[in-house]
């Protein structure tokens, strides 16, 4: 590429707009013209910035436009590469996704993808679709004899209103169990919340106000989208890609817009399955600080590593209190038990308001029973026989999806959780195929649900936490299914 | 007064301003020059209306005027009054409080009474001040023993994901009991809430928008005040007066300002202690639904009547789904187990997808153990104890307060709950009172945190859900300190 700068004067920077739609006239006529050929890689946005010199964010945004166009694709800790001319019409991230226009959408979520999240959630069909955990594996003899136990233990404390913090020791038992996640805290930075919806939508509320902007890892939790609608907010959506949220689109976004907070789940995402390396934690805690954004971090799943140890949080590395970390026993002891916490760092003091304006305090006989659990349950050996369990379930349906599903059919393997993130080949229509196998007794999650774009069309979630002869059939009949819709 | 109509044309109605400017300076001059004597009654709205071929809002907008201005005052059930001459600077309803300027207020809630309100919780002050049931009469070990059974007879149930709804059992339950209060629901109407609060937050959420009315009974239950503080609403404060929200108010403030919702606790109100005639709940949900405005009704007192029979709910008069009915159990069983429920009418759908936004769904096992308790655990028996001891204490209370307060001090006794409003006389400062009784260990719940305002300032709450010597001797200081602050 020629070193001939096409920087004007720095006083054009602030009119930056022509700066990069020369930059993606270049690059463009360049490839054009083969200077760089398709699979080859292009100058890094810093080299470009150097020779070009004009801000990395300006060349940020000439080959976001240019990813946009389909003409260059970035490939995961390598770069920029030109892209082959048959794929230079949708180009994808790792996690299947186009790359979005950086600009907040205001949130408004359609029909068919309420009526699918009903639909998930219906008991008659095989729950491939569903995201909740095998009940048969959590310890539900033992909780339940715990809940008459405790609630004699302690008769006055399960009745009385509890306080809006929730049960001290029930807060002191889970910051011992947060040095696994590498956070050093103390039972007066947790609060006690009904489950973690509960806590990241305090959290959310917390840290912005109506009209303010969000922005999340995409593919999204579906109960994010609705939770931000509801409140008013709008979205960005920051592309994952295979390690976790591709952070130069969330420093560009950033940059173009006011981002008032980011949400993620970096370990064992859901929908995603991935794993944020700590590297990439640790900068994306120090990319947001730089800006004053809190970071909302669900880690819901982060107990369920199929490796000996947890992964790390991205709240230890907050040396800020910008972090407001959520978690729950749900997906190891009892959904039922609605018990989660918050450490909301330096938000403490409002979550704590919001909490006891919402619903006062959490319901006290489930806290006393996952503290009693927590102190003499086994709790360790109970989450080794889970996370066994589970990556053995994982490893059958990735081996049943590559028995099954078509040539082409992607599927990265995650390192913990239960669920699994299905691409197929461009252009397939997995709502079709939601709706094919819901006639056929068998739910499954299509990708329009978890954006509110039309993104992952290609793409679906699939739900590993039960394996029965039953669900290697629908994986089979998905599996036909699928390839009936492949053109 | 003369009949001579100062009405000129049905056109000028629309700018009706100036019809009610002159009817204010007409009444002004007659009692200025002695046509009404002070403490002489003045033609009704109706009579005046009449004579002056005005409407009755037009009468009623310089009625209110005239009140605000301190020349003339409503008597309940009675009429309007010129005030004596000392009385004209404030002039006062029932409940205490000079009539507001009806204009919406956003809520900002000064520091001072979130002191107060956590001050309020202290458990080492002698808990006047707090709004909590008396523990020691709940039925502790009964239901703790119900905790461990149900859980073991319903084990899946108890640790497995529950509906957003509820558990149907408990639902059916509380269809059946809501006979008692006149609502004949089905138990599909219902959603289970953790709580009352959390009744009325999601009910609050599903009908209005960032920056819309509310129009709300006042002195207000704080904790309304701040969800609404933190929902981004504007507030109308309408006056009780000696039997509940003041209608004509009500109606009046509803032509002149676009009211998106209001609520009212109509049975035992907190802090008033009053109860809304049945006659008067008619015409609410009649002067409602004419503008189709939903009123959430907080009825979490309703079960603690001292007759036998429990007074009727707002609901059910209502004919139009417009009433958002919400209670719990917090205040006859156990606040610890947050079970509370609402019957949303029309918005049943909206209440029910935020419930499920914002934490999925309310605790199972406590839900269990209130179907038990309610269905062979001798509910109706243990309401009777409640009542008794409940009523007893409130005699007590007003006698001690009769006893050890200035002359001067005012309390209506109620008709249940546990609560009572004393009302000093003009330029009392409660705050100040509650100051001094800090000092002394006693914690009371002064007027200001009632109210957006500087209404209730000669008010305060007490609670007389307990009953001690301590307590007596408590209000002995109260009354001695009180005395001190009469100039």
């Amino acid at each position: 590429m020629t070193a001939t700068p096409i920087y004007k004067s720095k006083n054009t920077r602030g009119g930056g707009v022509l700066l990069y739609e020369e930059i993606v006239a270049k690059v463009r006529e360049m490839i054009k013209v083969g200077t760089y050929l398709p699979g080859e890689r292009i100058p890094s946005v810093r080299t470009l910035s150097r020779q070009m010199r004009v801000s990395v964010n300006t060349v940020m945004e000439a080959y976001l436009r240019l990813e946009n166009a389909g003409l260059i694709e970035a490939r995961p800790r390598s770069g920029y590469y030109v892209c082959a001319p048959q794929r230079q019409a949708v180009c994808r991230q790792a996690s299947g996704a186009p790359l979005p226009a950086i600009v907040p959408s205001p949130v408004t979520i359609d029909d068919a993808a309420l009526q699918v999240m009903q639909a998930i959630g219906n008991p008659k069909l095989v729950p491939l679709g569903s995201g909740v955990p095998n009940i048969d594996l959590l310890p539900i003899d033992r909780l339940n004899r715990m809940l008459g136990s405790e609630s004699k233990r302690f008769p006055l404390q399960s009745v009385a209103y509890p306080s809006a913090r929730g049960h001290k020791r029930l807060r002191t038992e889970i910051v011992k169990r947060l040095l696994d996640a590498g956070c050093s805290l103390m039972p007066d930075d947790i609060i006690i919340t009904s489950g973690c919806v509960e806590a990241t939508t305090l959290a959310l509320q917390a840290v912005c106000r109506h009209g303010d902007t969000v922005a999340i890892g995409s593919p999204v939790y579906p109960t994010f989208l609705r939770a931000i609608e509801w409140m008013g907010l709008k979205v960005l959506e920051i592309p994952y890609n295979s390690e976790g949220m591709n952070l130069d689109v969330l420093d560009y976004a950033i940059r173009q817009n006011p981002v008032h907070a980011c949400i993620t789940i970096a370990n064992f995402n859901n929908p995603l399955g991935s794993l944020l390396p700590n590297e990439r934690k640790h900068q994306l805690v120090e990319l947001l600080a730089k800006h004053e954004i809190p970071l909302i971090e669900d880690d819901v799943y982060g107990d369920l590593c199929f490796g000996s140890n947890r992964p790390a949080a991205i709240k230890s590395f907050d040396k800020y209190g910008l972090v407001l970390y959520c978690s729950s026993f749900s997906k190891t002891l009892a959904p039922g038990y609605r018990v989660g916490w918050i450490a909301p760092g330096r938000f403490l003091d409002k979550v704590l308001h919001l909490k006891t304006l919402l619903n006062i305090a959490t319901a006290s006989p489930t806290q006393l029973t996952v503290t009693e659990f927590l102190t003499n349950g086994g709790y360790d050996r109970h989450l080794r026989t889970l996370r066994k369990v589970y990556a053995r379930q994982i490893a059958k349906m990735l081996d049943a999806v590559g028995r099954y599903f078509p040539h082409g059919t992607h599927v990265n393997p995650p390192e913990g959780g239960y669920i699994l993130w299905v691409v197929m080949p461009d252009g397939f229509d997995s709502f079709k195929l939601y709706e094919l196998a819901l006639n056929e007794g068998i739910s499954i999650a299509p990708g329009n649900i978890f954006t509110l774009s039309d993104r992952y069309r290609n793409c679906f979630r699939l739900n590993a936490a039960l394996w029965s002869e039953q669900i290697e059939q629908a994986l089979e009949t998905l599996g036909r299914l699928a390839k009936t819709l492949i053109k």
